[in-house]
C-alpha cells in the first residue's frame, strides 16, 4: 500500500529520479506504474540493488535488516520506513518539519517513523518546545489501509459478506463470527483495539513503538507516553484524540495560534474537524477541537491525516528532498 | 431504537406487566411487538398516560419535561432515559449496580444515565470505591444505532451510495461528498468527533453529560472528567478507552481482581478484550486489557457493551426491578 503512494509521490517529486527499480514482494510478473509506464516489480535482487545511488524501503522490517547495513556501508543511502532501525541510537529517525537538524552529510542510513507517531510529532512540537508537554495520553482510530492489502481486501469481503443491511424493527444484530485472518477479530462494523502484538505489561507493539519514538524524535527521554491503537473500519486516514500534560499551562487559544503557523498542520476552523473522509489523499496533517484537557496544564486535540501519505510515503520523499536541498544527495 | 429494545427486555423481565400502551413519536398507524400481538402505537397521549401505574420514557428531552412532573405529582411512577431531569438535585440518577441505594420508597420521577456514562460508571466504581477515582480521560468509539433509527438508516445508504469496493493499485481515496443530514459527516467509512453540538469551551453536549451525569452518579463532585466523544461507523455496541488517576496506585493484576467481582461487567481473559460485533444484543458491560497508564497512579482499560441495551432500555427496566424487589412498585 505505501509503495505505491511512494510512486505517487516519486513522480510529483522534485528529485532527480533517473532509473526507477521497483521491487515487490509479491507474485512474479507483478507490474508498477511510474511516469505512464508499467514497470517490471520482481522480487528483491541485491546485485540491482547495490547498483543504486539512493534506495526507499517500504516493506518488512527482515527485508530491512538483510540489506540496510550492507547497502549503507557501501554508500548507497538508505530511507527505511521499516522499524528495523528507528530506535538505533546510530540511525537518526526524522520528520523533516520536527527534526529535520540531526540530518548529517554523510548518513547512508535514515529511518522515518511509524505511520501513528509521525502526525502527532507534528502536531506537538510546537508546543513542546513553546511551553513543554511532560505526559501524552493518545486513543487512536487507524484506517485499515494501515494493516496492507490483504487486511483491507478482508474488510471489503466482510462487508460484502454482511449484505445489505436495514432497519427493520430492532437495530439489526450483526454476525460476529465472519471470517478473518489478516487481522485479530472482524473488522467491518467493528472496532479492534489491537494493532500488533501484546507485551507482558499488556501494550500492544503500535503503543510501544509511538511512545518510544515519540521520545527519540522530540529528543524528550522523559516523556510519559500511554496509547490506545484502535483499528476502525476506515478505508484511508487514521485519527486520534490526543491530551498532552504540559509543564505551563497555555490557554487553547495561544495553542491555536501555535498550531497555525506550525509547518505540514492544517488547522480547522473554530467549531469544525478534520475527519478521515476528508483527508484521503492528501498531504498535510490535520487538526480541530483544540480545547483545555482534564486539568487547567492539560491540551486536547484531534488530528485527521492520511496514513498512508504523510505517515509513511510522502514522510521518506521529504527526507530525500530534504537531503537535496542541503545539496547532500 | 430504545424503544424496541425496552419491549424486549419487558417481555423476559419479571415485571407483572398487566397491559401494555406504547406510543411513538413517529408515523400514525404505526405498531410494535409485544408478547406476540402487533400493538397499535399512536402519538403520546396525556389521558391514555395518566391512566397508567409505571411510565418509561425513552424519547426526546421535550416530551419528558411535558409529562414527567405531572405524571409524578398525580403519583405515576416515571423512569425517564431522557436527559431532561438528570442534573435535578431533586431527581435521582440511578443505575442499580453502582448506586441503587439512593432510590426511596416515596419518589415518582427517575432518571436514567447517558449511554455513554452508564457501562463507565458501572467499570469504574469498584475501583473509586477501594483506591479513589481523582480524574478521567475517556475517548469513545460510538456506534450508529445510538444517534437513531434515521442516522442507522443514512449510514447502510451511504455504505450502498460507495458500491463494491476493491484494491486495485493504489488503496481507494473515497468521496467525501456522499449525502448526510441525520448525522453532520457522512459516518460510512469515516469516524467523527462530535456527538450533539459545542459548547463554548468546545466540548461536544455528549462529553459534557459524560462529565456531570459521572460526578453526580459516583457522588464525586470534584472529579475531573476530559472526553473525546467519537461516532464510529458500527451498528451496535459503543466502545471506549478509559483512563483513570487513582488517588492510590493499584497494580493491574489487583485490579482486575476488583473488575472480576464488579456486579454487571464481563472481564476477558489476559490477553483478549471485548468490541462491539462481540457485545451486540446483549447484557453485560465488557471490559478488557487493563493495563498501567500514563504513570504509576493511573489505570488504562477498555469496555464494549450493547449500547441500546445496558446503556439504556436494560437500565430501565434494571431500575423498575429494583423497585419490585425492595417492595415498591
Amino acid at each position: 500500500m505505501v509503495g505505491r503512494e511512494l510512486l505517487h509521490f516519486l513522480e510529483k517529486s522534485r528529485l532527480p529520479v533517473g532509473e526507477l527499480r521497483p521491487f515487490s514482494s509479491g507474485s512474479a510478473g507483478k507490474t508498477v506504474p511510474f511516469r505512464g509506464r508499467a514497470l517490471q516489480a520482481p522480487p528483491v535482487d541485491k546485485k540491482t540493488l547495490y547498483g543504486c545511488g539512493l534506495v526507499f524501503f517500504v516493506s518488512s522490517d527482515e527485508i530491512s535488516i538483510q540489506h540496510s547495513p550492507g547497502l549503507a556501508a557501501r554508500g548507497v543511502l538508505v530511507i527505511d520506513d521499516s522499524s528495523a532501525f528507528r530506535l538505533d541510537p546510530k540511525v537518526p529517525l526524522v520528520i523533516p518539519e520536527v527534526n529535520g537538524h540531526v540530518l548529517r552529510r554523510r548518513l547512508r542510513l535514515i529511518a522515518g517513523p511509524n505511520c501513528t507517531m509521525t502526525p502527532l510529532a507534528v502536531a506537538g512540537i510546537a508546543l513542546h518546545r513553546a511551553v513543554g508537554v511532560t505526559e501524552v495520553r493518545l486513543a487512536t482510530y487507524q484506517s485499515v489501509s494501515g494493516a496492507g492489502r490483504a487486511a483491507l481486501e478482508e474488510f471489503f469481503r466482510q462487508v460484502r459478506g454482511h449484505g445489505r443491511l436495514a432497519v427493520k424493527g430492532r437495530a439489526p444484530v450483526l454476525h460476529s463470527s465472519i471470517p478473518h485472518q489478516a487481522l485479530p477479530k472482524p473488522i467491518a462494523y467493528n472496532v479492534i483495539p489491537q494493532v500488533g502484538g501484546f507485551d507482558q505489561r499488556g501494550c500492544s507493539g503500535e503503543e510501544s513503538k509511538v511512545a518510544s519514538e515519540l521520545r527519540k524524535v522530540w529528543d524528550a527521554p522523559t516523556l510519559r507516553v500511554s496509547v490506545t491503537a484502535v483499528r476502525v473500519p476506515v478505508v484511508r486516514g487514521h485519527s486520534m484524540s490526543a491530551w498532552l500534560t504540559l509543564r505551563r499551562p497555555i490557554s487553547p487559544a495561544a495553542a491555536r495560534k501555535l498550531l497555525a503557523k506550525t509547518p505540514g498542520l492544517k488547522l480547522s476552523a473554530d467549531g469544525d474537524y478534520p475527519t478521515p473522509l476528508l483527508v484521503g489523499g492528501k498531504g498535510p496533517v490535520y487538526a480541530g477541537r483544540i480545547r483545555q484537557g482534564a486539568t487547567p496544564r492539560e491540551l486536547c486535540l484531534w488530528l485527521s491525516y492520511d496514513n498512508l501519505i504523510k505517515g509513511a510515503a510522502l514522510n521518506s520523499v521529504q527526507i530525500a528532498e530534504e537531503l537535496l536541498k542541503k545539496g547532500w544527495l
